[in-house]
């Protein structure tokens, strides 16, 4: 159907338009694949798995066609990367719609089950959401890997990628649908609006008869005006400013262990350490290998006074540094009087994503378990952990930092609700 | 601390900064609340039912004030008689927070948990949301039951009552704190705001750093006004449109009793029936004495075309009936063709509230327990039951006509988030 920006023209949608139309198909489509069986959603993974694969000529040349026009619009080298498919890339998308396959279907799970005293049977069973948007930036991997777990999890959803992947998207959209009507769901399942106006996402956030959720994916500010512009309810997966604290009865060796591998093993990544935190009566012995470590390890070092005290050519840490998500080779290092101290400060800097403490004392590592308020708190280990996968869920949406509805990593599960399924035999209410 | 709505006057704070105060406050204790064990959470109960007992006279004073306000301003009935307090009201009222110290604390509670092959233990732990705002009409008992859920579950709370009730909730309040500080919880983890200002629900709403989350209690249009300008995630209560879907393969007497109960034995709440809905097959039969017995018991009954050739002198409704909330003695009677007809009407004009079938064939009554898109189905029992005192959860905050974070009834465990509590031994990321 053609899309235009012009209002008046008639015959042609405009952009408002078609993306309602987009939500009300999608909202359709729901119910189809809210009932549908595993083995229906299943066999739809399978075929689009093998549909990518069979396309792959023609989604590399819509790729192509997206690289040249963002290399003409001068992206950055690391965003032209992220835009661009290959032949492996695309194997690997493929391979990672047959592993959602495989993940255990949500849906009908039933979650609790009792019987009340006038023999009621009340069941708390796992339903869908019904219609998920997803809004993301320009790596077009999201627009398949999204619209699996959604359809799995027996949703539609209405996807909006960003505009430098558009005709990839489109590419990738059209395999998905054709294969949802080939298994036997709605095509109108997943939805891609297919249009690099600004406008349409203004439009989609105000569809909250159509649409139950908006998931972000993107940087702070994105989610923040998706936030503030949405009457949908938002799932926010903001920056993770995660702290290692090393205790002062810390296991030492492996307290580098865990804060090198926090910061370094992958440091552009949300889970990954951003400031350090060190108790003052092992900072003189702990601080000076550990900075020599990370610095082998072209990492840069700011520090606070106390720190600077004892590895005096550590880079002043401003205010700012403590609130910082680097997302890069860069950690910020406090010497810290007491484990209050640490909790108090990471409740106060932190964004309540991922924190750990290194020790081996019982009741402190139990009182930081306890009182550091983050979705994810490791005692002994590498906040590196907080992921879909390594917890087992076999697949992730993203790491949500809301505390309604879901916290932490977001897989199947987390992209259901539940209803109550009451079974009687008569029964009024006296 | 003095409130004004003057903006320009010195050492007395503005509506607006006197709501921040409090919201500030109220974060600041939250985290003492999170903590606190369940000991001193029922101490506090129980010192602040013994507290509303012993203020009884102090708070009958402040209830004198409001109603007399109330009665000058010209209030009706009705809002006069949700407004007065009595002794068994106020007995009712300190019954209810003894109560809720019997109930099981979620705080704490091991949602799941499971070991990774690297040997990480990861527990997912039920923990509290944080600060809860509860915004509310008239009723001045929902002050106390409010606080003691909020905090039962290991919230600070933020009250904003109706300003008719304003002096009997400044009284309320003021108990529940003082128990709070002899409790030895913060006193702050109660917070009335202490005005009948408008603009302190405006400023109220736009608090996302303090508060976690809002629970509008009222009418609809109080709820769409507060969802579409607080900035804070809200759970809404919307309207129940409760159906009772009679299957052409109905007991049909027990279909008579269960009808009669969700429409008769209390119109005025939201689980209450407001369309009853037949199969062609069995409307000649059954109508005739149901819409008898509903005029019997002063129930004024509108009805669709079909209905009306067999009940000839019931009113015709209209198409606003079928999405009419009556919370009264009116019922809308509609024939169906199918099974199929009915699960979509009732997904088209219902609320996703509570939906009942009355059938003895196994494979409707699973169909409709499934299609039907609401928070609570029901099999052969009356909608009715569609509460938290019903359902056992012991309390009730309302029931949620959300999708997200909770659905249906919500007691204590519908008022906590969670946390993933990982315990390792020197695990890194390869």
């Amino acid at each position: 159907m053609p899309v235009t920006g012009d209002s008046v023209s008639s015959g042609v949608m405009t952009v408002h338009e078609s993306v309602i139309e987009l939500c009300k198909g999608a909202r359709a489509a729901a119910r189809a694949v809210a009932t549908a069986s595993t083995d229906v959603k299943n066999r739809w993974l399978h075929l689009a798995a093998d549909g990518l694969r069979t396309n792959e000529a023609v989604l590399l040349q819509a790729n192509l066609d997206d690289v040249r026009s963002g290399r003409a619009l001068g992206l950055s080298p690391s965003l032209l990367d992220r835009l661009t498919l290959t032949e492996e890339r695309i194997a690997a998308m493929a391979a990672g719609l047959d592993d959602v396959a495989k993940l255990p279907d949500p849906v009908g799970e039933t979650m609790a089950r009792w019987r009340r005293p006038n023999g009621l049977e009340i069941a708390q069973v796992r339903i869908p959401l019904g219609v998920v948007g997803i809004i993301y930036e320009s790596r077009p991997n999201v627009t398949a890997d999204a619209a699996a777990l959604c359809v799995k999890a027996g949703n539609a959803c209405v996807l909006k990628g960003g505009s430098e992947a558009l005709a990839t998207n489109e590419a990738i959209a059209a395999v998905l649908s054709a294969a949802a009507a080939a298994a036997g769901l709605p095509a109108a399942a997943i939805q891609l609006i297919p249009t690099s106006d600004r406008s349409a996402v203004q439009t989609l956030l105000q569809q909250s008869e159509y649409i139950d959720v908006i998931i972000p994916r993107g940087g702070e500010s994105l989610i923040r005006a998706i936030t503030e512009s949405s009457t949908i309810p938002v799932i926010q997966h903001y920056a993770g400013v995660c702290h290692v604290y090393v205790d002062e009865h810390a296991d030492l060796a492996m307290a580098q262990r865990i804060a090198f591998n926090a910061k370094v093993q992958r440091p552009g990544v949300c889970n990954a350490m951003e400031n350090l935190l060190v108790h003052e009566c092992v900072a003189r012995q702990f601080l000076p290998p550990m900075i020599r470590a990370l610095r082998d390890a072209n990492v840069e070092v700011r520090g606070c006074e106390r720190t600077r005290q004892i590895v005096p050519d550590v880079v002043p840490a401003s205010e700012d540094d403590w609130r910082t998500e680097y997302l890069d080779l860069v950690v910020a290092v406090k010497v810290v009087d007491s484990l209050d101290a640490a909790i108090q400060f990471i409740n106060t800097h932190g964004t309540g994503h991922s924190d750990a403490i290194v020790t081996e004392n019982y009741t402190n590592g139990q009182r930081f378990l306890s009182q550091v308020d983050s979705a994810a708190v490791y005692l002994n280990a590498s906040t590196r952990f907080t992921d879909g996968y390594e917890f087992g869920f076999g697949a992730e949406v993203g790491i949500s930092t809301n505390r309604l509805h879901a916290r932490g990593p977001m897989g199947l599960r987390e992209l259901t609700t539940y209803k109550y399924v009451i079974h009687g035999n008569g029964q009024i209410r006296e």
